[in-house]
């Protein structure tokens, strides 16, 4: 190990304690903590975030990074590593100390006060809070922003470096110029699918069940996890020998079902990180739409399958007989690939689910390159989800309040979604070339696709950047037509549409 | 607030985040956290921790300490404040870092040693561990240790301020005295209480649905408070809004009914703790002492009261139609109150209990006073369950392994049992002069109780140690005759012996 690099090493170990001992603290408030404690666990997380501030802005820290940045001939590990404090300095000590502090208690009460806002169907209750936010998440990316840059570019650098507003203005053009005409097709094929079945009485415990079942089947692993259940389906990783997912249930089986597989994929990614890597600056996800490749890949790909359901789907049958007894595995997937345009991104069909995501991003970039008035945020909602999936939410609930970034501050996180979706769909399209994927689901190896996914991808942790990973993977840059022509051949072969 | 006071809170505000945090995490560690995560949480723990000492023995917070202990005037909840942070102060400041270190990493392995040993029910196998560690606690206790006190006061000061080895000697020489006679009398009285039918097929899922609604009825405030299950009952405070209890299902109702119990008298204490206190360094129950004197008055003089099941058993049974239907009220208060001498402890019925703790109390002041051989341990252990309880373990598993407090280097704790014990019978018989308590208990009337030990104990927090407590309360010095009246009265009736 490089000397100045070893100096470096109980600084940035501290440092990881305060930020994995917050990463607790946010979990357990979202799965456990009793409601009265919000407040005063806020205060706890404030304090706790400053001392993680202060330490990765202090001149101990700083120098010895320093020194390091000196230093010619370190490993890959070694100069990611430096890479990433360097540019969590760089972020953290342009902002003041009691602005950050601020913030976080904000940010975690924030979330109890959307949860009510929400069960209440009432944005206007939220209204100020979210405008507090987005004034720090301004302000914030103004201290961040080099030689003039966007507001908004700086946020999205965030999640997913090197995916500006140039770029995603053009990759979501080219979803709504594609994919609105063509769900107006599906839309009037006339072809019916019938999912009636995937809603009734679905006995929760019978749910978890298959919750646990799936997930281990899917090589969810329960020595280093935990599933708990929360409002919203999540996952967080204190490291990779301990990866929590979520999931919430309702009276349609696909919901947890879907969730589960979802959250299972992200929680494989973590879990797939070199040992080398654990509770160092690089041993989480490379970002949040390499993320959501993964988890959307398991979703999706894989889970909406009808091979993945070739050796499962009697085992789900005898779950629930009286619910699927007599539906066949033929009927069964339609059903939970079928096109619906609805309200709700969490439960978004494949193919309208980046038209959700595509709304978001439009509004994001109003909210925060176009100075938009958040109290006009439910209006312009329901007219840009009339325009792209031809339905308007009824209330806020279904509305601007069914998902929780915003009240997290996290803005800019929403093109991940789609973006994790496109390059998943360019792996997708690669693997094929290398092994018969279908083949595998049908025989129940999921292993050869992990471990598939685990060389190529997950191992590297945050080591290489995501557009590097797909390059790599690959063999070229990141393409969004594999998504676009993954999408369309698959939902014309669902609804027997000629090409 | 005092000037140097309010200087002083900053520092002490972090040091509490860290703390609460450290809480949090051994809460997660012992109810949810993988197997696997287990070593790298005692990392991140040993991080936190550390920053906890470095900021409560930086000279950041103990310049600003001493300002404050120059200052005239200050309030209550100041004087106490500034009572509790030195004495912290000074018992992390005065043990060498190397030395702390070492003694940290021995008793988070002994732990396992231990473990192996009452599995293998080997003692000799732990006793050169136990060795080390009462060297080191001597050792440690010789540098707290103030104008040549007993090592033993200094370790029993930790646990309880003011009750010393003279007090005890004559605490537990009175329980001797009165105690081994009395349950020899009952033993040979010829009365036999069955008490089968709390053995059996009880469903875990109704025990849960049990402690639930018990917990409830005794005034557990689930907005502040949270249920899990772990190995070993517990309850853990991050604060007075957030009370954590746990409990474990067997197939003895009374098991898990009364470890619910228990645990929310101790949970109860926290709740009640004033809001001006929160997160304070006062901000705590006032001692192990007077944490006992709340689980176990709920546990034994509450929950094992017949008036408690007036208007609770037909619910019992209605839950537990089989195996309590035909048990009339009578017949099971008598078997949750029978004497039966047993080598276990925690299993021990509530007269015979303080007599284990006797045997503790003993053997810990040989250790330290008389340096006592480790390796005599088993053979004396034997002898005083024999002489004290009329039986002897079989093995060193049900013997002197049974416990894991010395294993934790947690000696001087053990008293603390029978003193709450005894502080709690002596608030009972204070508070039967003022309300008719049975009376209430038949009505279902718990708030009454608890508001008014919430007036005269819970509230305080630390402000005030329990030899003040017990006297505001009750206007007299501590004082164990109550608890030798108590517990001869009780168990007089039930065992229907003369006066």
């Amino acid at each position: 190990m490089n000397q100045a690099y070893k100096e470096l090493q109980p600084y940035l170990e501290r440092a990881m304690a305060f930020r994995t001992a917050l990463i607790l603290i946010e979990w357990d408030n979202e799965t456990l903590a009793p409601v009265q404690a919000v407040s005063y666990t806020a205060k706890m997380a404030g304090a706790v975030s400053a001392a993680y501030q202060e330490m990765i802005t202090g001149s101990e820290l700083t120098t010895r990074l320093e020194a390091c940045e000196q230093e010619e001939g370190l490993s890959e590990m070694e100069a990611a590593v430096i890479r990433e404090v360097r540019e969590e300095v760089d972020d953290l000590s342009c902002i003041p100390p009691a602005e950050y502090r601020e913030y976080k208690e904000l940010v975690s009460e924030s979330g109890r006060i959307w949860a009510k806002a929400k069960a209440d169907r009432d944005f206007l209750a939220f209204a100020p809070t979210l405008k507090k936010i987005i004034e720090f998440e301004k302000k914030f990316a103004a201290y961040r922003a080099k030689d003039g840059q966007k507001l908004y570019d700086v946020m999205l650098d965030h999640f997913e470096k090197g995916f500006h507003i140039e770029q995603l203005d053009q990759f979501f053009n080219q979803l709504k110029t594609e994919l609105v005409p063509f769900l107006k097709q599906i839309s009037e094929c006339g072809t019916v699918i019938a999912d009636e079945f995937l809603s009734g009485e679905y006995p929760e415990e019978t749910q978890k069940k298959l919750a646990s079942l799936t997930a281990k089947y899917l090589g969810f692993d329960f020595s280093k996890g935990v599933m708990a259940e929360s409002a919203h389906p999540f996952t967080t990783a204190l490291h990779n020998h301990d990866v929590r997912i979520t999931t919430h249930y309702t009276d349609n089986i696909s919901s947890a079902l879907f969730s589960v597989i979802h959250e299972a994929g992200h929680a494989i990614y973590e879990l797939g990180i070199a040992d080398k890597l654990t509770l160092s600056f690089v041993g989480q996800g490379a970002s949040m739409g390499m993320h959501e490749s993964q988890s959307r890949f398991f979703e999706n790909i894989v889970g909406r399958n009808d091979a993945f359901w070739v050796p499962l789907y009697e085992r789900l049958q005898e779950l629930f007989p009286e619910q699927l007894g007599n539906i066949s595995r033929e009927e069964f997937v339609a059903a939970i690939n079928k096109v619906q345009p609805g309200r709700i991104r969490t439960e978004a069909d494949e193919l309208t689910y980046s038209l959700h995501v595509l709304v978001r991003y439009e509004l994001e970039k109003m909210l925060i390159e176009e100075d938009l008035e958040v109290e006009k945020l439910p209006e312009i909602w329901a007219d840009k989800y009339e325009e792209y999936l031809g339905i308007r939410p009824e209330h806020d609930a279904e509305g601007v309040l069914q998902d929780i970034h915003w009240a997290q501050g996290a803005f800019g996180y929403f093109p991940s979604y789609a973006l994790g979706s496109a390059f998943g769909a360019q792996m997708y399209a690669h693997m094929k070339k290398n092994m018969d994927v279908e083949e595998l689901l049908k025989k129940g190896e999921l292993i050869k696709i992990r471990e598939y996914l685990r060389e190529h991808i997950h191992q590297y942790g945050k080591l290489r950047d995501s557009r590097q990973l797909i390059k790599d993977m690959t063999g070229e840059e990141f393409n969004p037509n594999y998504y676009v022509q993954y999408l369309k051949d698959k939902f014309r072969t669902l609804y027997q549409l000629s090409n």
